[in-house]
């Protein structure tokens, strides 16, 4: 029989997917299980959206150009102005998600053997899409009793090298909610443009930002041109999750050239998404006023019933939907496991994703968890409990 | 300025779209241009279908499987099923196209500096998914005299070594629409159990087969269960291309669970594409045997017409709706060009691939053109008149 590949060998399995087993097993044991372990919103996706899709015209479901319908990026390039954020049509191509966004990006500046700096923790996938394109990772690490601020300058000088090709920051993070300070920006530039490195920015959280914070893009740092790369998604956005439209931009002729020859490999984005992200663009501010509302709720809720559980401990995080959360345990892979597998309160239980999965060090994360609040206020109050009564009796518990 | 990746700079230009300039110009000028260039079918995608994503209820665009929804690949097994494939849902990966799928299948087996053979001319992009994997091509040359079949069984035999994990054929094939016998794919069978090969096959074009021939699956052949990987799409099947919906399928274990670590990291494939594709499989037989005959008149006037010009030639292909025809020319990039910058008739002129693209060996296909014969029959005639008139004035015409 042949064998499969180093690299396959080498694929991370995702952080959140392994514990689906038990989590079926649990429900079908009659426990009502809370899903806070994905990044799955329940937010209706907008009307106007949906409304696009069931009016769909077309006789024949045809490619689209391989950087997506001028329509949509013309469209888009509004969007992005009315976020401050100025660019033309040619320099976005739609992806298929940020997910094909990122691989577009890293595999247009970087080959086998190079590196790239990403303080951790961070979103999982990247770990994937790096080794997918021999890419290693370097973790920075950023701290949860710093809210997981950025980390020094210091941390990067060190870490890089010669072979440093690129840093990566989501901002908002996921998983740790945190939003990037215009400093913090500005600090990553300078260490961009000392070491002539790419800084390509996450930012499908954009939406996603409270207390009266501003979210500020890399595509607004003065001289960088050149060298950042932003990576969006209508998914968390528009609750659009399945649409799979996402798209990667760079004032980077060189760089969006050699995306191009990528995007015209895989013939076209979807079209149906396309369509509905089109139309999405026209969703209402009540819409995001609402929603803003919700989340901040969430948020509120999370964060407060975390820090008044004993040895527990959360940041207030001003983005995103997610926190990291400390808890007073062994092994967050064991806890979450076992919160599935041996634990109801009521008949009812909590699955989380083990921080662990988001960090590249290994041995960091072991007693943190990544919470992410995308259930209404009633149902993250009852998995609240839930884990508080669990952590009276995890036998894991440390203090 | 950072600089682009040597694997961006390797990625090869489309060969398809590299004339589009040159068509738009032609445009412009008030020349009517026959797209004869890109497989994408002017037949009308099924109401089924179409409806489906006209009465789109959900609420919330989630996230799908990583693998596809489960309805779906079930009704897929009964789609295979009705082709004589016997497949569990477990066996399938449903991807963004087919694209995707060869990404997951080379990815999954090969490393970078493995090797793959592929007969050629083959289908462009697959060296892009090659270098991109980082992956070679090795071709073997198959010939416009006999009407592009099977390679002699030596080629391949001269072409393994130590580095061969692949053998990757189209059937039916694009560029060349030919159709495999069993008879050739029992011999790809012994060759790739007697050097323990994976066999990987295209078979997108399964139901674009004529004259009474029948089409023979990877799937079928009797031994190979662990080696086999097959590579699909509704793209042409429902004339789809929009969609972004294939699959990768394999009953070896081990590949799917390495191809299932890329299809997480991605998420999962588009929502209203498998929504849609469900509902195709309800298409009705009546859908085919009108599309069968309509391509079947088009193969019959291009091919009539071709051999009916002065040193021109096309073999009469059983399958998919492409030819590869000869022409008595110099150069075929230089003639598509010339095509549309400085030819036409009657306000009309024709835009092919030039047929260099589909070869890995430099100074092949010079002679030869792809041509889709993706429109109706009328324009089709009025194409090839125009390649008739052309030829009588071509300045590169070598006989």
């Amino acid at each position: 029989m042949p064998s499969i590949s180093n690299k396959g060998k080498k694929m991370p399995e995702s952080p959140i997917r392994k514990l689906v087993p038990y989590a079926e097993a649990a429900k079908k044991r009659g426990v009502k299980v809370y899903h806070l372990n994905i990044g799955q919103p329940d937010i209706k996706t907008p009307e106007v959206a949906l409304n696009a899709i069931r009016n769909y015209h077309e006789k024949v479901v045809e490619y689209s150009h391989s950087a997506g319908n001028i329509s949509y990026r013309e469209k888009l390039t509004k969007y992005y102005k009315s976020k401050n954020i100025n660019i033309n049509s040619d320099e976005i191509i739609v992806t298929a998600g940020a997910s094909e966004a990122i691989l577009f990006a890293i595999q247009s500046i970087m080959d086998p053997g190079d590196e790239i700096i990403i303080p951790e923790p961070f979103y999982a996938n990247y770990n994937g899409f790096a080794i997918n394109s021999g890419v290693t990772v370097i973790p920075i690490k950023s701290d949860i009793e710093g809210s997981f601020a950025l980390p020094p300058i210091s941390e990067f000088e060190n870490a890089v090298n010669s072979k440093t090709k690129a840093i990566m920051v989501c901002n908002p993070n996921n998983p740790t909610g945190y939003l990037y300070s215009e400093k913090e920006l500005i600090t990553l530039r300078d260490i961009a443009l000392k070491h002539d490195l790419y800084l390509i920015a996450d930012e499908v959280y954009r939406e996603f930002v409270y207390d009266g914070n501003t979210h500020h893009s890399v595509m607004n740092l003065k001289g960088l041109e050149q060298h950042s790369i932003l990576i969006d998604s209508v998914s968390k956005r528009y609750s659009a999750c399945g649409f799979r439209i996402g798209c990667m931009i760079s004032k980077n002729k060189e760089v969006m050239a050699t995306a191009m020859k990528f995007a015209q490999a895989r013939l076209s984005p979807p079209s149906f998404g396309q369509v509905a992200s089109e139309a999405a663009l026209e969703t209402p501010k009540e819409y995001f006023d609402e929603v803003l509302d919700e989340y901040l709720d969430r948020r509120n809720i999370v964060v407060k019933m975390i820090n008044q559980i004993p040895g527990a401990f959360c940041p207030n995080p001003k983005g995103a939907f997610y926190v990291v959360a400390r808890l007073p345990i062994d092994d967050s892979d064991r806890f979450c496991q076992w919160l599935l597998e041996d634990f109801h309160y009521e008949k009812q239980t909590v699955m989380f994703a083990p921080a662990s999965g988001f960090y590249s060090t290994k041995g960091s994360g072991k007693n943190e968890v990544r919470i992410s609040y995308v259930l209404n206020v009633k149902d993250l109050t009852a998995s609240m409990k839930v884990l508080e009564e669990a952590l009276k009796v995890y036998p894991g518990k440390t203090n």
